[in-house]
């Protein structure tokens, strides 16, 4: 498919900010007239490029999406805000718009200095490369890269009021992955014309159905961010929230399944990750309860470690489900299956039960876990991965 | 230390429940007359024996504790509540007391059912050879392990009236370690004489202030326990409780030392930690935000990998706090140490830091991590350990 949007242009290079031999700087330049709308971190200690963009886009319409890896500049205090500032500041002239229009994002180690320098040295001459074609979008879906060992892409093609619409989006993220809004770096664009309310509110939905729903290791970053940015260049009648309007509900599951698949992506790139493990809660009292179950089995170390070792170990499951904080749950009302395979009922194995099988079905490297808690009428679903060494071994060696 | 305890008798015997060539089951036998309190896991899929034992304890005072290890009788429904009150009858038999009379414990592997069989032939004879001495503590300590690598064993000694008085307990736990009432099996005993209010109130306060403030890996246990038996042998007045009692007072400091020594004990002996790390927050609003952080940071697998590298990342310390939920928290009050050394203010590294010196003390297999929030007058600490590839490695082979 071509990932191509029209109204952006894409150019990347190597700044050296971390990395040497590779790409680790994007911008992302917005056609005149582009809508944006974003999702970020819920973390106290945002990043300073996180406050910024922030603060640029409450005052002004995006021009420009600023992206490197490599530094997150983040626990950087009053010199980090600074150093987003200054980069801002760069990139607006080199493209020739306002800094406030440019909104800064960075990725990688906490707490080091932002090279504000290797900007200098990068930018100039960015602005006459800028490529408005598919493989600035694989270019830069590689440059932000980190820990990730492949890059996540994804587009959507719909059609509004007769026209073709595109959405194409980017992500990156292995690890400090867990819900709390966007949890990772994804920048997703469209051709389609929408209004600002219905950009803001249909992302944060889309967001709340998928980057939300994935955990690897229950640590949410100070980093993360989830940008689209609208072109309006497909043409059509811009999409505002009506109810029961056709395209505006095409338009949302469409990027959905962007979102969805981006974020598919980074749990089954997870640090040390073998595994992707969908968990469907239903039978809960209410969404919430649906969710805490869920979470609760995603991010246990002893089931990510039975998962990673196909051992159908349901205890620790249940373990993980009675820890959730469940009120006044039932046990007996429990019931458990674990790659479509009934495992426990009524507290205890099922009589159906037959690990030899649940062991195979646990060694394809996809496969689902189902909680039912048989009180009530709300569900919930969550994707993870399972817990290796490796996980262990990329987090003790990712400084140092 | 003479760990003996007037009035308890002990046997272990290898029942062959599932480990070979060692103990697995222990009778700890209380004289006529003790005083018996216990706090139990919160997990709602709590173990057969967790709730047959809240049962008896509810109705009769106990004569026996009779603990297995090496199959947990939890996530076994109906059948796992007729082997534990079964494994009862025996030993009440064996014992000449009432089936009610016995508190039942099991840990090891969950979902397995329990083999009453191997009770049946282990438990007849060990009336005669339950012993007085301090040989039964040492090879109880051992006799209750599973993943442990080292037995868990504390006394304290003080005066009563003019009398001596001695508590001993013994603890096991590397694994499924985190605080939500006792978490773990823990049996103290004392010859001292309280009160059963005394003895539950005081109990209670003690797990709150050790077993309940460690953390390995944040998962909560189905078969949690914590016991305290009282003969009242040394013949002190029975302490109850009454506000400013100097003997009740210097017994519940003794009883909290025990227990703190037992529960710090299981952090180092934490499924392949390397290191014992103590976690104190100060300046929060109240004890229970002081504990959610500390709670955070403790959990989180990215600060957890980072300490067993001896990197210190204290990005991600923040990066923790900063998504423990605490309400407007203002990052610019927020202080940070490691081993002694300040390490960041204001949201961002300390001037005075010194990557080589905070590292080098990071080696060391002990070390402190105090977060100053800034907002208030409440503290609290939490005992974690590091995660390594081992922590991985015993989990992945546990069962199969």
């Amino acid at each position: 498919m071509n990932h191509a949007i029209a109204g952006i242009r894409i150019a990347c290079t190597g700044a050296g900010i971390r990395y040497r031999g590779r790409d680790d700087l994007v911008v992302m330049e917005l056609a005149t007239g582009s809508v944006a709308a974003a999702t970020f971190t819920q973390n106290a200690f945002a990043a300073a490029p996180v406050l910024l963009a922030r603060k640029h886009l409450a005052i002004a319409s995006p021009r420009l999406l600023l992206i490197n890896a490599g530094n997150a500049n983040a626990g950087t205090g009053a010199p980090g805000h600074d150093a987003a500032l200054a980069t801002c500041e760069l990139a607006a002239s080199e493209f020739a718009c306002e800094p406030v229009e440019v909104l800064p994002f960075s990725t990688g180690v906490i707490g080091e200095p932002l090279p504000v320098t290797r900007f200098a040295t990068a930018l100039p001459g960015l602005a006459a490369v800028a490529e408005p074609g598919p493989e600035g979008w694989s270019r830069a879906a590689r440059a932000i890269m980190t820990t990730d060992t492949v890059p996540k892409l994804a587009s959507r093609e719909l059609s509004l009021d007769g026209r073709a619409v595109r959405i194409t989006g980017i992500a990156k993220g292995a690890g400090m992955i867990c819900p709390d809004m966007a949890t990772m770096l994804a920048f997703i664009a469209t051709d389609a014309a929408l209004t600002p309310a219905m950009a803001q509110v249909t992302l944060a939905d889309c967001v709340e159905q998928s980057f939300n729903c994935i955990s690897i290791d229950g640590d949410t970053s100070t980093n993360d961010a989830c940008v689209l940015a609208a072109t309006g260049q497909a043409g059509n009648k811009p999409l505002d929230l009506q109810a029961g309007d056709a395209g505006a509900l095409a338009f949302r599951q469409a990027l959905e399944a962007v979102c969805i698949e981006l974020a598919q992506a980074i749990v089954r790139d997870g640090e040390g990750a073998t595994k992707f493990v969908e968990i469907r809660v239903a039978g809960a009292h209410d969404v919430a309860e649906a969710r805490r179950v869920a979470s609760t089995v995603a991010n246990s170390p002893l089931v990510k470690t039975a998962l990673y070792a196909s051992d159908p170990n349901w205890g620790r499951i249940l373990a993980a489900v009675g820890r959730a904080g469940v009120d006044a749950l039932d046990i007996n009302g429990v019931r458990l299956s674990i790659g479509g395979q009934e495992v426990a009922v009524k507290g205890a194995r099922s009589g159906s039960y037959n690990e030899a099988e649940v062991a195979r079905r646990m060694r394809s490297d996809s496969f689902d876990i189902v909680i039912d808690l048989g009180r009530g009428m709300h569900a919930a679903r969550m994707w993870t991965c399972d817990f290796s060494e490796d996980y262990v071994r990329i987090n003790a060696d990712y400084r140092t």
